[in-house]
């Protein structure tokens, strides 16, 4: 039997059907058959992930562990998450399930080292995320250089993800505050970047920006592929 | 409890992506974790519908049948298919669950009549949907006038999907049989098109054609975002 994916989403709806979308144009399949078998279950009611960590919102874990519960249920391999802060809760989802987990971080710290090797990484993330260290320390235990926003910078992020992509505002709205960041960090030896936030590729694909990055939901589409024994096709 | 949807998905997996991402994207929600709960089997191994029709290929029934009981399993409140072919096998299917299905087929008829008062309407589609009738009999039901490709414009169709979208060549190529279907149908009476394969409004997009025309895809997502009870959105 194929090996299958299961998509733990919601967080948010887009992202789940970005991963989705890149994981069938990743899959180096034969024909419109032979395509890995995806579970998904696209909860947007789980509870916010970066309220939680800074704030003391609600735990998301119990909703996680229902939608886990399901792809258990569907037959899945393995579980993926297309939300860089969910990751977080990795340690305390992990128990409850004999599923492997493929790491979003993990896959995008990797890539980092492979194809920037030695280079110093920009992290573009939202302040949940940083704080979190999630990048941090995946970073870091993959011996990969790396630098974090100031605290302007990190202020000009949110502004492009909050009031730039999220609110679907015109990308001229957006342009200067995300080359702001780009420049400092550059200025300061970032040689590439890590979009660690899901609408930060929208960001750079709508600004028509040739950046060097890596995109974390595309190696976690990667990483998912092989899992299930694929090669991965190359894009154009 | 918001009702939710399943997916009965992977006929193919990219039209299950472009379906999930436009129930997204016509969901009013008032943010982002208001969202419709969605579960996807995207099962790509289910046999060819076109092949069971016109060849006597292997009953692809069993096997949707299996996804049927996942998205049970998930506590799923409606089924949805993102192929036009697919619907053939409806009446067999319907027996088989509790959950109702919301047909792609009736919703876009029904959105032919709603914004196409009173013209006829041009049905594009592969020979095995054509074959199957599945459009000509749910037009007839809404009494919506239709016309159907003659030989040569559904050898040109065929071109368009298989040679054209599904092989990914450059729209140059195909743009010729495309616009020699849609003007030999207009000029038999056609005042808007069905775009009854999913690889179609991928072609009309593509061509960057102002066709009048109604997407099932669309019109699928729509009425599944109604079905849980949330407004549809706009669309820019």
């Amino acid at each position: 039997m194929k090996k299958t994916i299961g998509i733990l989403g919601g967080m948010g709806p887009m992202a789940t059907a970005d991963l989705f979308q890149k994981i069938t144009a990743f899959t180096d399949a034969a024909g419109d058959n032979d395509h890995i078998r995806v579970y998904i279950d696209s909860n947007a009611s789980i509870p916010d992930r970066t309220a939680a960590i800074l704030n003391g919102g609600e735990d998301p874990v119990p909703a996680m562990a229902d939608a886990l519960r399901h792809l258990e249920l569907c037959g899945a391999d393995c579980v993926i998450m297309p939300c860089n802060t969910a990751h977080y809760f990795l340690p305390r989802l992990e128990p409850l399930t004999k599923l492997p987990f493929l790491s979003m971080i993990e896959a995008a710290a990797k890539a980092c080292r492979v194809r920037f090797p030695g280079e110093t990484v920009g992290i573009l993330a939202t302040t949940g995320t940083l704080a979190a260290e999630l990048y941090q320390k995946a970073l870091a235990a993959a011996s990969v250089p790396f630098l974090v926003p100031d605290e302007g910078e990190r202020a000009a992020l949110m502004e492009v993800i909050y009031q730039g992509v999220k609110a679907g505002a015109p990308p001229s709205r957006y342009r200067d505050a995300f080359r702001s960041v780009t420049e400092g960090m550059t200025d300061r030896g970032a040689a590439c970047f890590l979009l660690a936030c899901t609408e930060l590729p929208l960001a750079v694909q709508a600004l028509g920006l040739e950046l060097p990055c890596v995109d974390p939901t595309e190696e976690l589409a990667k990483a998912a592929v092989r899992f299930c024994g694929y090669p991965v096709r190359a894009q154009s």
